[in-house]
């Protein structure tokens, strides 16, 4: 087996990209391939002899950024990092591939050089969205921005088995991020996505309301990749709202003030339980090989996860039981 | 003037709704129809000779809970408070109406009972939304599930004219909610929306990310009412849980007891900030009669509150006004 890793993509590369995949090698003794400016990687490659052969380089002299039009930057960018290590996972030179680089440019390459899995309509963004003391997956966060029934269907098919393979949880309850409850209700995507879902041989256990999804027995949140960015990035901003609002408050009085120092410990605890980086990356579910989407600020823990996460992609077989469930008839009995 | 009130609508009636009727009735001078059970809303009318002379009854035995299902309860629950007073307002006896009550109830006896305007292809249900510390016009937050541009842009129209009059904000700025801010970006409703808003005599200033709709300079949100919904749902179940974890973090320590007695007071303070109750109900635009929706939890502050807003409605023509609007072209330049 071997790993692929963009070491040029995220906030922290490629410094943490390469602490962590050393970790990563020491660790778990797979073979990684870093993708990215030979000699700035060279810099940082101090380890061990033993781990030192498990790593090999790929130069690459450019760099996809956030700011670069992800479609645009596949197709010009050919000799930026993200563009050849794809090339690189197309061709067969690895099995999977990591990257905390732009979401967009990962989605763009996985879809035009990496290709789907024959039968899935479309990849799908599967992060971890924190659930009261555990976490749910999210699907779609922002792949597919218009879906339909069919593509929905086939996330949780997706789901279910990388959750099984994954995340060791057996038989997930799935449930459809929606306006109410009862059966019926919905627009018109979620009402007809909720009637195939009844159809499967799924965990499917019905809709659950947004006011709900940060607590809820569901293990996978179905939704378009419209709303599921709206879910994630909300989310995201009003966390950074209230706790900024409650800081402005409690700096008004005295009082504010001395309890703020006394509770900072326990928010800082609070922060870390929220910040589902700390979990792994993000599946791009659907591709022919797997890819991780790690998070733009990944340390060197938070890639050496990502990495993990990819090994049990590939030891547990998760494209191959995928093939195996369309083959089945995509779960539809 | 006459403003209807569903007496028996809202978690706290009939006494707080009765109680704002009257508060109403001595502040603003405006006579008040109370729809409900008249045995009942006898034994609270406890007031002044000449605010009672402002106020009347119209009887109704029945009432529409938020169990009913809305469709169905608006057909066969012809006694009830809330269609008596939907049927008084299209009849003329009355120039608005306000509940507490279902919201699905109020959407589908606007719709049903009292109508649209000519030419408004959905109405719109348009609660204020906090950002920073003020509020945003949230439109659709779940009248219509499925969109298309030209609903949105309606709603644009009307909002401007709503945020207008009542709110006294002029030329308020408009945006999309969107996954990403360049043109071009979004699901094809809103991409197309974009297009059509840009044609328009509306202060439209593009597409704001759902990480920043909490803090930004927008003045009317535009979306479909499932996303809407999900904004609004999502938004009052990550404050809850939030303020829920820290509270659990802070209990397990005796330093984080002591620092939560301390900080108490200023939580106060920020729940009342975000609470938009507090700040009068979301106006049901697009029907041929103003129709105002208090929040369920209203006591009788914010039942005064809402009549305000219904008399200010009708006070400053904003009907009148939409229709001159769509007279004129519907704000397509």
């Amino acid at each position: 087996m071997r790993i692929l890793v963009d070491a040029m993509g995220g906030d922290n590369a490629p410094v943490e990209i390469i602490k962590g995949s050393i970790l990563a090698a020491r660790e778990y003794g797979v073979k990684i391939t870093l993708v990215g400016k030979e000699i700035e990687i060279k810099k940082y490659l101090n380890t061990d002899n033993e781990t030192l052969a498990k790593l090999n380089i790929i130069n690459a002299e450019d760099v996809i950024t956030n700011d670069d039009k992800p479609v645009k930057a596949i197709r010009s960018k050919k000799e930026s990092s993200l563009v050849k290590a794809m090339n690189a996972l197309r061709d067969g030179h690895g099995d999977a591939l990591v990257s905390a680089g732009s979401t967009g440019a990962l989605l763009s390459g996985g879809l035009f050089i990496v290709g789907r899995i024959k039968g899935i309509e479309r990849p799908c963004l599967a992060p971890l969205f924190p659930n009261g003391d555990r976490f749910s997956l999210l699907m779609d966060a922002g792949a597919n921005v218009d879906c339909k029934p069919l593509f929905l269907s086939q996330f949780a098919l997706m789901g279910k088995v990388y959750m099984e393979k994954v995340l060791d949880i057996q038989n997930p309850k799935i449930a459809l991020i929606n306006i109410g409850t009862e059966q019926g209700k919905g627009n018109k995507l979620v009402i007809d996505t909720y009637d195939l879902l009844n159809k499967m041989d799924l965990n499917f256990i019905g809709s659950v309301e947004a006011r709900d999804i940060l607590r809820n027995e569901t293990d996978i949140l179905l939704c378009d990749g419209f709303v599921g960015n709206v879910v994630l990035k909300l989310t995201e901003g009003v966390m950074s709202e209230l706790i900024a609002q409650i800081k402005g408050e409690l700096l008004k009085t005295t009082k504010g003030k001395l309890g703020g120092l006394l509770i900072q410990d326990s928010v800082r605890q609070l922060n870390k339980r929220f910040d589902y980086s700390e979990h792994g990356g993000a599946p791009l579910l659907g591709l022919k090989s797997p890819i991780i989407k790690a998070h733009g600020s990944s340390n060197d823990v938070a890639i050496k996860n990502a990495i993990r996460q990819s090994k049990l992609f590939i030891d547990n077989k998760v494209n191959e039981m995928i093939i195996e469930q369309l083959e089945m008839g995509g779960g539809i009995s």
